[in-house]
């Protein structure tokens, strides 16, 4: 039998997708709070510094264990640890980006994802003026060499910034190559290219339509 | 009194953040398929490309009106324009970023954004070496004139890709200067600086979390 500590879980809770982007959130603040030395934090000043109700955070968290103590507030270094474990971000993660472009270069010069254990560890890209580049420290190889890069390097999730095409080209190579999911980033929705791929489509322009819509 | 046509709205409806989502994401597929020169889709097809099942996409559609004809599919532009109307991307927007690094970069020049009626014209940074420069057609002007070109410019949305600091003392002089809203993907979340001031985080990192929260 798997023994639990107050606050961890013997199995990961199936949470949905709002409630995770909050976790997130929370992270990222905690995660600031502990880089400026941080011990404490009541949970009115995290809700606020974290845009939500402090009955929202509280629920948040009493729902995920109960973190927090009366009176005292949340202690930000464990706080962190948990939510973190919680999310997967316990670990270091091997990326790899297929296709170049502006987003895709601001990705991989932006430290917090290697803050975040996110690491790039390859790009790739099939045009010849790219190939053999580095880039952020990243070395662009030829797309036909992806299914060796991403087993040597243990890739495990594909990063797509580009349009399609050649985006659904990109994201089946990095299929059969052996990714466990692909993050697409690009301008179109794709489908997972097989069974058993997560796909997550996250198109950095659709915040701008929820504004839009919001202020129209 | 106003006049209704058939799929379009007297009353804009609530519609919850999810379901805003995937309009966005079939509005994107429409434009594509609009400009391929398609005439007609099939729900079946749509609803594939889009990456949900045709019964979600019906019951989306039918929601909003019922744009469909059956066994005949959905008329392409007008179903893009009715989508766009609603999402509020039937006219143009002015933005402006505060504050430039990679990702703001990467948005200045992303083509996306102007064809969706999403136009940068202006932005601001408070270093010496940026001042003054025109980056990707726009010019860069110091926070000190945001006041004078926000109103100059009519820009109603402000864009944020920085760091805390300075990303909460650009929040608060944008909304200072005017804008009616703020959409920040920089590292950290954002209260809205004032009452009225509608602000978006949309962190570029947050769908990692999720990824890497499905894979764990």
């Amino acid at each position: 039998m798997r023994k639990t500590s107050p606050g961890s879980f013997p199995v990961k809770p199936r949470l949905p997708e709002v409630t995770l982007y909050r976790l997130a959130f929370y992270v990222r603040v905690l995660e600031r709070l502990s880089r400026e030395g941080r011990e404490l934090v009541r949970s009115e000043e995290l809700a606020r510094l974290c845009g939500v109700s402090p009955a929202q955070l509280r629920k948040d968290l009493s729902y995920l264990g109960g973190f927090g103590v009366r009176g005292v507030g949340y202690q930000v270094k464990s706080l962190e640890r948990q939510l973190k474990r919680i999310l997967g971000r316990d670990r270091l993660w091997h990326l790899a980006l297929a296709g170049i472009n502006d987003l895709g270069l601001a990705l991989l010069s932006d430290r917090r994802l290697s803050r975040m254990g996110l690491r790039f560890v390859a790009a790739f890209d099939w045009r010849e003026e790219w190939i053999g580049r580095i880039v952020q420290e990243v070395y662009v190889y030829s797309v036909d060499q992806m299914s060796y890069i991403v087993r040597e390097s243990e890739v495990e999730i594909g990063v797509l910034t580009v349009e399609e095409p050649p985006a659904r080209e990109m994201a089946r190579r990095l299929s059969e190559a052996g990714v466990r999911a692909i993050l697409n980033l690009g301008p179109e929705p794709l489908e997972a290219p097989e069974e058993g791929i997560i796909l997550r489509n996250a198109d950095l322009t659709l915040p701008f339509d929820l504004l839009t819509y919001a202020l129209s």
